[in-house]
């Protein structure tokens, strides 16, 4: 039975090229005592994804070089070898990584209830994102009723999440987004307050028009120029949640650090790094509530899914052209 | 009777020159009902003064051109027309501005208690730069016994006096600042447990060195390479109190942002703006324990005493240039 792995060949400065992946074809062992093999159904696409290839001092080690690059992971268990605590038949996530199969002892992988959601939704809106998006506008950003609420990659797996909780929540939400199409979707489908389109407005002249009165939480994907200018609108005491940076993540050069910083003294405000694993803990009690609100229909999800591990690559790449509608997701199962 | 006043009369840019301020001679108007005339013994220079000047919305409005520039002073009332709080031979404190003497109704003025400390250190270590540090490392930066602390501009006003409360609380302190004669007063006088010449030392290997474990309270006046080296030493929940950017007050092209700012997002680190009039009403408390650890030798205060208000620009600045021993205060009385 062969297994097809993506193998992170190369550390890609900038962009990743023909040479920072390949694409193996590889026999699948036998099952040790207690194993279990998995067929993964779909793997995730993330930002996070472009930060693990470099060789740096970060939150997780980096992918070794020769190793099956990291992924998010969700497919079904079609082998055992007397494992305690997963059947044939179930379905479970974990970082399988971009592969067609992960043989394991079953440590990290967790079951999820195929009822409440489909497969991608667990990458998605009810897996490492959605999470992101339930603590760091809760748990970091602390939102209340009545704040003004501004997102970058709003339409993204992240931002999409965040701004529709913050309207649960009773806030005026205002997301940044790329293109017509994507600030039509977070207005219209999403319920959003406002669009800002990053790549059609003057960013620092749409955020007076659309935020006159200020920004108490801002939540940002992006970095940047859109950091910069959200900056330069905080209220008094105002949160801006770190969650990534996605504008600087294939600069060759330093990063861009925001010129405005000097607002948070002004402003009183403060400016806090979100790392999603800090609430493993409570991950079910989250994925809980989400399923509630995605039944009611408080919560929209959206799954944009690509086909084929050969096509890894390719769907990568359009985590950064913004190439997507919605979150983006790779079928891998033949 | 005449009052000598420095007056702004154009924003510079980058650093003040020969036209930014004029100095000259008025005569003091009559007392209104209820007024005190106050003859100004010391002001106050400080970092802040530098942003007061640009015309731009901060904390407080810009001083307006042609008025007196604004500075903390100190002095005794000498006059009083009928006002209800005030005494001749009154010790008091305020914003009384660059020159000698100030008419006021009192509004925003404080009685200060002589037998208790110096003039000039009631614009230091009693003063606004006394304040801010004391809340800042106690309130915002909430210091606990163990914890590693780094200051930066840590032989200026602010600087000695965090690095010295964290002393008292059980931290480990090191102090950056330029030139070894800083270096050893920090460490040989206020008891730092080390120091960073950052005019002579690379900040990276020199953080390397004297903060192997990394950083829990970095207490920034400075900004610029120092903040952006400091970052990249953060330990998990570390906090970064912003109180000043001395390295980017002057620029003339935008502030340098923090690159390294994504590491508030590894370390889940909280970078949070520190204004000490927010913390004005318990002032009164600060003094109190402050004058205390003066006098049990706890804390020290040193201040750097110049002599006229014509050499008021001379006197300012000393306040970038470094060539300064101590808190900087001009006497402006003849």
């Amino acid at each position: 039975m062969i297994n097809k792995q993506v193998i992170l060949k190369n550390r890609p400065k900038g962009y990743p090229d023909e040479n920072t992946w390949q694409l193996e074809s590889n026999e699948i062992t036998e099952l040790q005592d207690g194993e279990i093999l998995i067929e993964h159904h779909y793997i995730s696409l993330d930002p996070a994804m472009r930060g693990w290839m470099n060789d740096s001092k970060s939150y997780i080690p980096p992918v070794a070089l020769d190793h099956v690059m990291r992924a998010g992971a969700i497919g079904k268990v079609i082998k055992t070898n007397n494992n305690p605590k997963f059947e044939v038949g179930d379905c479970v996530t974990s970082w399988g990584g971009v592969q067609q199969y992960s043989i394991t002892n079953g440590d990290g992988w967790f079951k999820v209830d195929e009822s409440l959601a489909s497969m991608p939704m667990y990458l998605g809106t009810l897996g490492m994102p959605g999470m992101t998006a339930y603590f760091g506008i809760l748990e970091v950003g602390k939102v209340k009723q009545g704040d003004i609420v501004l997102v970058s990659g709003a339409a993204g797996a992240v931002g999409a999440i965040v701004g529709q909780i913050a309207k649960i929540k009773g806030c005026t939400v205002i997301g940044i987004a790329g293109g017509k199409e994507k600030c039509d979707y977070i207005v219209n489908e999403l319920g959003f307050d406002g669009a800002i389109d990053y790549k059609n407005e003057n960013i620092y002249s749409a955020l007076k028009k659309k935020c006159p009165k200020g920004i108490d939480v801002f939540f940002d994907n992006v970095g940047g120029v859109i950091l910069d200018a959200a900056l330069s609108k905080l209220r008094m005491h105002a949160k801006v949640i770190i969650c990534g940076a996605i504008s600087q993540y294939n600069n060759k050069s330093k990063v861009q650090g925001p010129s405005n910083y000097l607002s948070l003294l002004v402003t009183r405000s403060t400016m806090q790094g979100l790392m999603v694993m800090d609430y493993t803990k409570d991950f079910g009690k989250a994925v809980k509530e989400m399923s509630g609100w995605l039944q009611e229909g408080k919560l929209k999800s959206k799954e944009d899914i690509y086909n084929g591990i050969e096509n890894f690559q390719e769907t990568y790449n359009r985590l950064f052209t913004g190439n997507k509608n919605g979150k983006l997701v790779l079928k891998v199962k033949e």
